[in-house]
C-alpha cells in the first residue's frame, strides 16, 4: 500500500503549545501573546512556507496567518487572543515553488548569469497558480506571467519582488502538496484574572472588632475598604460551612475540644448542614451575597474554599452512606496516614459504585455557590481526590460558567501537581515557599516559565498559609517577610498571603513544626486592624506597583540577570507591547547589607545598548543613571531590601 | 457526560520508548535491554502496582512483567528481547488495595496498635480477590482470608508478607479500576549488526594490483582476507553501475572529462544500463554474487550504495520522462544550488503525478539487489529525496526482508537527520566528523545517548569519507588518524572508514576545500596493499578489541568521566550482564603528551568502591593497580595516544 499523501514533501512535527498531544488545551489569557510554533522541514533545498489557521469559538471562518522561520527548522507565529473563549489552531506548510524559483533567480542574476529560461519557468509557475485562482486574481496573475516572460533583468527583478505577487501566488497553493498537521489544537483563553491576581486569605470568624465575638460577614464587609487600599483583588475565605461537632479538634489541634472551641472550618458539616450551608454564626445567605456585592464594587472577588471531605456528623454520612468506606466495626473509615489517624475527617470513597452520584453531587456544590455570586474556588488538597473526577468536573462547571477560576491547593509530588494543572486547574500553589537560595529560586522560576509547563501550570506564590510558617520567616522576622513578599509579588503574576498574620509578621511556630502556634484554624482571633506595620506598608506599595506596571502582570516574561553576589537576586520583566520595563534586585539575606554588580539583560529587555538609561526605583522614589550591562546595587534589608526599578530610555 | 472510566484512579503518562506518540517503533537489537518506563501515579496515598504486557510478533499470548518504582513517580521494566521481530508492549497500573492495607497494617503493628479490625478488613480484601480467582487459587485465597481473620499479630505478619499471597491477589485485580495506557507501542528488534558494525569503504575499481588496470570484483575477492584480518565485518562499495558519459566530470571534478577519465560512480546510468546493471569493467553479476558469497564465508557483508539520481544518459530519462522536471528549452532540470549547477546529475521529481510509479520502481532496485544477496544499503543523500518515500519504502522492503540494514548518508540539519532515523533508517552518519574538542564530543555523545534519540537514531561514526577530509586529519597526520579512529571505534558501536586512504593516512586536500585532492571519486587508484602502516596496525588492534569486549558493542552504555585536562577525554563502558568493563582515556592532542587525573565513575560502572582494582591496557598490554575514583594517566600521541583499560575486580 502506498501512502495516500505521497506528494506532500513537507513534515510538520512538535507543534506547540500542545499539552499531552492535544488532549488538554493550552492556557492563555486575553491579550497575552501565545507563541504557536512547530518544526517544519522538507527534503532538499526548496523554500518552504507555513501558516497557522486560527478560529475563536463562535467564529465562522478560519483566519490564516503566516508563520516565520526562527532557526533550526523552527517556525512560529505569535497569536494575541482577543476574546476569553476557546481558540483552535492548525498548522500547515508547503514547498513554495514560487519562492524557490524567485530566490534562485535573484542569485543567478546577482552572479551575472543569463536567465531567459528561468524567466519562462517563473512565468509557468505563475500561470499555474492563475489556474486555480479566483476571477480577479486570475487576470492579475496572468498579466504578471506574461510580463515576466521575456522581461529585461531589471524589469524581472521589479516584478518578482512585488509582495502582491507573492501573496497572490500563495493564495493559489496546491492542496495536493500542502501538509496539514492532523490535529486541531486548543487554547483555553481566560479572563485576565486567571493569570494575574492578588489574594488575601482571611478567616471571617476573626473579623469582629469586639474581642470575644464571633466575626460575621457583616464584619468582613467593613474590612473590605481596608483590604482594597492594600491592593488586593481577591479575598479568600476558609470553609464557611457548619463545623462538625463529633471528634472536633480543640486549640492547637488538641484531640478533644473544649465546649467553647469553634473547631476547624475544614471539618465540614454537622446537623446544621453541609457544603451548601453557611455557619450560622457567620450570618445568612443574604449577608453573604451582600458581602460579595460590596466586594465587587471595590473590584474584589470573594474566593471560596472547596474541601471535599466530611466531619463525622455531616448529613451526607447518613444520607449517602455508599459514598464512604465502612469498617467491619460499623464505623466510617476516617483519613489516616498510618500510624497517624485523623478521626475528625471522613474522605469520600471515589471507588464507590455510585461514583456518578457522588460526582454529580460534588459538581452541584460548585454550581450552588456560583449561583450565589462566587466565581473563584480555592480547592483544598485536590490531589487526595480522584484525578478523573477533576478532569470531568472542571470543564463541566466551566461549560456554563467559563469565567470560573480554580486554584489547586496541592503541595505534593511534581507529576501530580502538573497533572492537576493539565486537567483543568486555573492556578496552582507551588514549591515557592521552600525555595530559598538564589540558585533554588532561579531554577524553579526557569522550570515554571521556560519548559512546557508554561502553557498549563499557572503558579500562585504564597509566602505563608495557615498550614505553613516556613523557618525563614520564623528566623528572619519582619525583613524576611518583606523579602519573601517582594519575591512572590514580582516573580509570579499571581500571589497570595495568609493575611493578618503576615501583616503583623507573626513568627512563633508550634514547637518542632513549621506551623503557626495558636493557629487560627482552631480558634477565633482578634486583630487590631488599624495598627501601622512596616510589612503592611510594603504590601500596599508592591500591590500598587503591580497594578501600575503591566510587566508584573505576566509570569512568563522574566529575564534572569547575573549578579556578583549569591545573596543578591536580579531579574528583568518587560511588557514590550507597551514599553513597560522593570528591573528587580533583591537582597535575599534579611540580616545583612549586600552589594553586587548586576548584569542587565539589555537586549532581551529591549533597552538600547548604546546610550545611558534612567532607572527609577518605584519603592523608594530614587533615580539613577545607568549605562551598559554591568551596574552597582547595595541593599540594606533593615531599610529597603530591594530595588524595583522602572527603566526609562 | 460523565467519563466512562470514573473508577480508574491511576494515571499513566509519558510512556517510553515512544517515538512521536507511537507513530514509529523504537529501535532495539536482540539481547539489548530496552527500558520500558512511565510516569504512574494516583490521588492520595494508596499503594500502586504496575505491569507491562509484552508480546513478540508471532506470539499468541501477552506476558505480564511487574514494573518497579524508580523515583518521582517513574516506574520501569527492563525488557531483553530474544527475537529479531517486532515487539509490542502496553503498560497498566492500578491502586493496590492489598498492598496499601498490608503497608498500613505493618506500620500499625510496629507502632504497637491493636489491629483486629484491620485484620478483618484484610480478610475482606483477600476474599474479594478470591471472588474473581480461578478454581485452585480461589480455594487458597479463601484459606488465607480465614487464617488472617482473628490471627495473632505474629501469625498475621507471617501470612501477609508471603509473596505467594501478594501474587495471588494481584492476579485477581479489578478490571474496572485498572488503568491501561491506551496505546500499544512497538519495538523494532533487529539483528545484532543493526547496532554493532564495522565498515570499510572501498572503490572496487581501485582493487587491481596491476597499475593501469580497472579493478574488478575478482580483485576485491582477493582482498577480502586482508580486510577480514583488519577486523571489518562490512565492506561498502560506492555505486557499481554504468557511469554516465554525457556531461561526465574529469579528475578533481573537472567540468569536462578526458577520454580516459572513468567518471564519478555517483553519476549513475548510461546506454549500458542503470541502477540494476553492473559496470562492465567490474565484472559480471556472477562475479558479484561470487564475491558476496566469499565475503560471507569471512563473516563480511557487502554493503551497496543506493544513490537515487541519474546521469543525463541514464535509460530512465527516455523511458520515464515523467519522473524528471523538464525545462522550457526541452532539457531535463539538473541539480543546482544557485548559482552553482550540477549538470551531470538529474534528480527525480518526487512531485511527479506518477509518483506511485516512481516509488515502485525505486523499491524494485532494493529488491533486485536483495535477491542478489545484498542485505545492507548505504543510501546516498536521502535528505534530498522525499521523506514520505523513505517512510514508505523502508518498511515495505523490510516487510519481506526484515534483516535489511539502511545507513543514511545525510549530513544535514538536525531535525532532518532525526526524521530519517525515525522513519526507518537503521543507522545514520553523524556530526562526529566535526566534533573535535572534549566539550563538543561529550555534548554530542550525551545528546545521542541520553535523550530520546537513543531509541531511534543509531549513530555510525566516520572519521573520513570520500567527500570529507577534515582539517584535523590534514594537520594532525598519522597521530590524528589514530586518535579519531579510537574515538569513533569506542564512542560508537558502529563506525566506518574510507579505507585505503585512511590506512595510509593521506592528508592533502583540494586547495581551499576539506576534501581529498586527486579524489578517487574521479579516478582509479592503485594501492600497495601489503605495505605496513602504523594506522593499519591500530585499526586491526581496535577492531579485535571491539570483537572481544561486548562493552564496546553498545553505544548506549557510555559513562563520561571527569578529567583534569581538557585535552584528555575519558569514559567508561560496561556490559554489566557479562561483567565486561572498559575505561577509555584518549589524548585529543596529536602533537603533545598530556597527563591528567581522571575520575572513574566507579558506581555507574559497577566497580567496587572499597578495594583496589586492576586496569589492563588492551592496546599496550600494560597493567596497573588503581584505587578509588581519581587516578593518573599520561598519554604520548607519538607512542600511543590512548589507554583502553579492561577493568578487573
Amino acid at each position: 500500500m502506498l501512502a495516500a499523501d505521497g506528494k506532500k514533501r513537507v513534515v510538520i512535527i512538535d507543534v506547540s503549545p500542545q499539552i499531552e498531544n492535544g488532549r488538554y488545551p493550552a492556557k492563555a489569557v486575553i491579550g497575552e501573546p501565545v507563541t504557536i510554533s512547530a518544526n517544519i522541514f522538507g527534503d532538499g533545498h526548496d523554500e518552504i512556507s507555513a501558516s497557522v489557521l486560527v478560529k475563536a469559538k463562535g467564529d465562522r471562518v478560519w483566519k490564516e496567518f503566516p508563520m516565520h522561520f526562527i532557526n533550526n527548522d523552527r517556525w512560529e507565529f505569535k497569536l494575541v487572543p482577543e476574546k476569553a473563549v476557546f481558540y483552535q489552531f492548525q498548522v500547515l506548510a508547503w514547498i513554495d515553488h514560487f519562492a524557490t524559483w524567485k530566490k534562485g533567480l535573484l542569485k543567478k542574476i546577482a552572479a551575472g548569469q543569463d536567465v531567459p529560461i528561468e524567466l519562462e519557468i517563473g512565468a509557468n509557475i505563475i500561470s499555474e497558480a492563475a489556474g486555480s485562482a479566483k476571477a480577479k486574481e486570475k487576470i492579475t496573475l496572468q498579466k504578471w506571467a506574461a510580463q515576466i516572460k521575456g522581461a529585461s533583468t531589471e524589469a524581472a527583478v521589479e516584478i518578482v519582488t512585488d509582495q502582491q505577487l507573492e501573496l497572490a501566488v500563495c493564495n493559489c497553493r496546491d492542496k495536493e502538496t500542502t501538509t496539514v498537521f492532523p490535529q486541531i489544537l486548543n487554547i483555553d483563553v481566560e479572563r485576565k484574572k486567571a493569570g494575574f491576581s492578588t489574594w488575601y486569605e482571611l478567616f471571617p470568624r476573626s473579623a469582629a472588632t469586639e474581642p470575644g465575638k464571633h466575626g460575621t460577614f457583616k464584619d468582613v464587609e467593613k474590612l473590605l475598604p481596608r483590604i482594597s487600599r492594600m491592593g488586593f483583588d481577591t479575598v479568600y475565605f476558609p470553609p464557611i460551612h457548619p463545623i462538625g461537632e463529633d471528634k472536633r479538634k480543640g486549640r492547637n489541634n488538641a484531640l478533644t475540644a473544649k465546649a467553647e472551641d469553634p473547631g476547624s472550618p475544614w471539618a465540614i458539616g454537622s446537623k446544621l448542614g453541609g457544603h451548601k450551608s453557611i455557619h450560622p454564626d457567620l450570618g445568612t445567605t443574604k449577608d453573604f451575597q451582600s458581602l460579595v456585592k460590596a466586594a465587587k464594587k471595590l473590584d474584589i472577588e470573594i474566593a471560596m474554599d472547596i474541601a471535599f471531605q466530611c466531619a463525622p456528623d455531616h448529613p451526607y454520612v447518613k444520607k449517602h452512606p455508599q459514598w464512604f468506606k465502612w469498617r467491619p466495626d460499623g464505623t466510617v473509615q476516617y483519613a489516616e496516614n498510618p500510624p497517624k489517624k485523623y478521626e475528625d475527617i471522613l474522605p469520600f470513597n471515589f471507588e464507590t459504585d455510585d461514583w456518578q452520584g457522588l460526582w454529580q453531587e460534588l459538581k452541584s456544590i460548585f454550581d450552588f455557590w456560583i449561583e450565589k455570586g462566587i466565581n473563584i474556588f480555592r480547592v483544598d488538597n485536590p490531589h487526595t481526590k480522584s484525578l478523573a473526577f477533576w478532569e470531568w468536573v472542571i470543564p463541566a462547571v466551566r461549560k456554563d460558567n467559563p469565567q470560573v477560576i480554580f486554584l489547586a491547593e496541592a503541595f505534593t509530588r511534581p507529576r501530580i501537581m502538573e497533572r492537576l494543572a493539565k486537567i483543568g486547574f486555573t492556578q496552582s500553589y507551588t514549591y515557592f515557599t521552600w525555595r530559598e537560595s538564589k540558585k533554588e529560586l532561579e531554577e524553579y522560576i526557569t522550570e515554571l516559565t521556560q519548559t512546557d509547563k508554561r502553557y498549563y501550570f499557572r503558579p500562585s506564590f504564597w509566602p505563608n498559609t495557615p498550614d505553613i510558617l516556613p523557618p525563614h520567616l520564623t528566623h528572619g522576622g519582619e525583613n524576611a517577610h518583606i523579602i519573601r513578599l517582594l519575591l512572590a509579588a514580582t516573580l509570579s503574576a499571581s500571589y497570595g498571603l495568609y493575611g493578618p498574620v503576615y501583616e503583623y509578621g507573626l513568627t512563633t511556630p508550634m514547637p518542632g513544626k513549621e506551623e503557626y502556634i495558636d493557629n487560627e484554624k482552631y480558634e477565633i482571633k482578634h486583630w487590631n486592624w488599624e495598627e501601622y506595620t512596616r510589612i503592611r506598608e510594603m504590601i500596599t506599595r508592591i500591590n500598587r506597583i503591580r497594578k501600575e506596571n503591566t510587566a508584573l502582570q505576566s509570569t512568563w516574561n522574566i529575564e534572569l540577570a547575573e549578579t556578583t553576589n549569591d545573596q543578591v537576586m536580579c531579574y528583568g520583566k518587560a511588557d514590550i507591547s507597551n514599553g513597560n520595563t522593570l528591573l528587580i534586585a533583591i537582597n535575599l539575606d534579611p540580616y545583612n547589607t549586600h552589594s553586587a554588580m548586576v548584569r542587565v539583560p539589555l537586549e532581551k529587555l529591549g533597552i538600547p545598548t548604546d546610550a545611558p538609561y534612567m532607572v527609577h526605583d518605584l519603592l523608594s522614589g530614587d533615580k539613577y543613571q545607568w549605562q551598559g550591562e554591568w551596574n552597582y546595587v547595595a541593599l540594606n534589608p533593615h531599610e529597603m531590601p530591594a530595588h524595583i526599578f522602572k527603566v526609562e530610555y
